[in-house]
């Protein structure tokens, strides 16, 4: 009953500082933003302390090297955590912008306007970056934020909260719009995606555990950010070598991101002459290939892949490769076994691009380039909370206008209905 | 087990047919829809014989007579069914649309493309005419549609379902693209929104009922169609004239809908003169009204309203009043107790009317003119499958747009990531 209670009146905070935050202009938004980046900046001190304690526990539960990594915060990723603040401060607000306005023949006119989505509840895991950047992107968007972290950030997830709370308290930043969840109770995620009526959207970032949990339990809307199974798929009218480029960069530019390539699928035409040569390649990158029978036709030595290896995010230095037999069985493969994330051909012919953007169920599909771009910053958004695997609401890189939904404004003289 | 493996079956034969559906082009969608047209004007005579079976079947477990009449088939709602499919093949096809499109400094051209979202489930309640229009729309949006009716209208849903895919079919209607929940068992609701990965969205229509129950079992995303608490502020700026004439139109022109005012918030400056004229004009409409204590100082005889008045979705001859000291006071009012649905203010003032239009949080906000206008006709948006009481996805009337996502085209050159 405690964490119950506590919850519903963090909602009910959020909602007050949410309708607050509709009045609050593009200029004192950006104070409150600079103002937050500053306190970060004079806070080195305790968000350093904080995150030693952090480390320390993550050390006695033997936490692996890579998330002790995540979860440190060296002067430098304070910096650069401020930083972002006054970046978010620059960019265009998106509340308020007229998306489109028409009269109808009664003489309504109607504005079909940006505005804020309300309460947004993110749920994210070890990197305590996440507690700043998710913040500022709500802020910006008029939108009141809860805050859940991981259990084993929560020292520095604080001390990044108050800091950015306190720095913006002067500048007029309401009572309750960055709230952080201060028990790291397993309860507490519960509540927080089954309050409908005080959290409007929830926004979980984090493994497949977590998503799936949340989503099962919310009765909020929940945009998912799930796993990402990409597939470059190499025709036979592709221009091989840059196929291979394309393959070599999806796979091992950073092997450990939802956009980086998991599954390479291979017309038969063109089999003999690109398996051996990307095989050389992906050797000498130091990544574990497995392969269907085809493939190991063609590649002496590959490991067989299983049934399961084609819906797996390896995450790490290795590639499922398959040999189809034409486009429509890539095609197929890429909406059976794919997450919808981001999905590549790589192909000259006019014909089969457009077969292969049309078919595949992806959030984002690409001709001729890495799935390594799927990025908010790639795509000029300015700014990324995240990348939706959802189709409702948002699809793709979320940016701040994601963070945004719309009201229809109707302007009359007096009509009513006849 | 039978009802899960047969609405599993059912959900699989969706999503082949929403894959083939993004093959199939407007031209082909509008002849397919114009047969199904044509197949309902020639079975007015098993689709009334079906219908009577319900009639007869709702007679014996007494339906209420409005839930008789919405059941009621007769030859000219059949017809109207038909022209409707005829109206929607001539709608402009919102699918392929490009709704913005870019170019990276990298030389990635960047297009956001409208797409159909892939399988929608439709739950809804006894109206039958709702199997002929949803399909119509999901059809025209190339999306896959699970039809699920209510009960009382299986017989003729059946009827209907069975001419439209017999019309379509040889048109080229996909298989499984248009289907209808052939057991009236609970358990198929259930099922159809925990599909996760066969359904992508779930519509529901109907009774609080019906939608709490969807929206607590589901797992895939709702676009929920709540209920209409509408309010109409009169501020003390307003016409009084005006205002009189909207306030009768919100309240009495159709009372049953969704979109008609539930409650009037008066300001207290004009209560005196307002309130004794709207309350003879409302007792002459043989409006009930339940006031607040200061609205009954106004007019007497008038019942007290109780707290759980200002909640209520009356849809009937029925009309809470409050008078209130300030605006401030009327949009709290309704944040606090309407559904974010249809809310109005008459007012003369600019600043109240704008301080109205950005504070209150719904779906659409009108000044000066009657509720009654939030429809998908009256906005002109050509058809409508309801009205998204939910600030996600979609907000407000829904017509085809709201049908469809979007995916991201990415046109390379071989860009790989640095």
């Amino acid at each position: 009953m405690g964490i119950r209670s506590d919850m519903l009146a963090m909602g009910d905070r959020a909602v007050a500082a949410s309708r607050e935050l509709v009045t609050v202009g593009t200029k004192k938004k950006s104070a409150i933003l600079r103002a937050m980046a500053d306190e970060l900046r004079k806070s080195h001190g305790p968000i350093e302390a904080a995150n030693q304690k952090d480390l320390e526990a993550g050390e006695k539960i033997r936490l692996s090297s890579s998330l002790l990594d995540r979860l440190e915060l060296t002067s430098g990723r304070i910096d650069a955590m401020a930083d972002g603040l006054d970046e978010v401060a620059r960019l265009a607000d998106p509340v308020g912008e007229i998306i489109s306005e028409w009269v109808r023949p009664n003489g309504l006119k109607i504005d079909k306007v940006r505005v804020p989505i309300g309460v947004i509840g993110i749920i994210y895991e070890s990197r305590p970056n996440v507690t700043a950047d998710a913040a500022a992107l709500c802020l910006k968007t008029s939108n009141a934020v809860i805050l859940r972290g991981g259990k084993e950030a929560i020292h520095s997830n604080r001390a990044i909260a108050t800091a950015m709370t306190t720095g913006g308290r002067d500048k007029g930043l309401p009572d309750g719009a960055i709230q952080l969840v201060q028990t790291t109770s397993r309860d507490a995620v519960r509540e927080l995606c089954r309050m409908v009526g005080r959290v409007d959207m929830i926004i979980p970032r984090g493994g497949e555990g977590l998503i799936k949990a949340v989503s099962e339990q919310a009765l909020v809307p929940v945009v998912k950010h799930y796993k990402g199974v990409c597939h470059t798929y190499v025709d036979q009218s592709a221009n091989l070598e840059q196929a291979m480029n394309i393959s070599m960069n999806a796979k091992t530019q950073r092997p450990g991101v939802c956009n980086a390539m998991e599954t390479l699928l291979v017309h038969e035409a063109v089999a003999a002459e690109f398996l051996p040569e990307i095989g050389k390649r992906l050797e000498s990158a130091g990544v574990e290939i497995r392969g269907d029978a085809t493939t190991r036709l063609h590649l002496e030595g590959v490991k067989a892949a299983t049934e399961k290896d084609w819906s797996e995010e390896y995450l790490d230095l290795i590639l499922s490769i398959r040999v189809v037999s034409s486009a429509r069985e890539a095609i197929d493969h890429i909406n059976n076994y794919g997450s919808h994330h981001s999905d590549a051909i790589i192909a000259e012919s006019d014909a089969v691009q457009n077969q292969f953007l049309k078919e595949v169920d992806s959030a984002t599909v690409y001709v001729n380039a890495s799935t390594r771009f799927t990025d908010g910053n790639e795509f000029g958004m300015g700014a990324e909370i995240g990348i939706s695997t959802d189709k409702l609401h948002a699809r793709g890189p979320m940016g701040l206008e994601e963070l945004t939904t719309y009201k229809y404004v109707i302007f009359g003289k007096g009509q009513i209905k006849e």
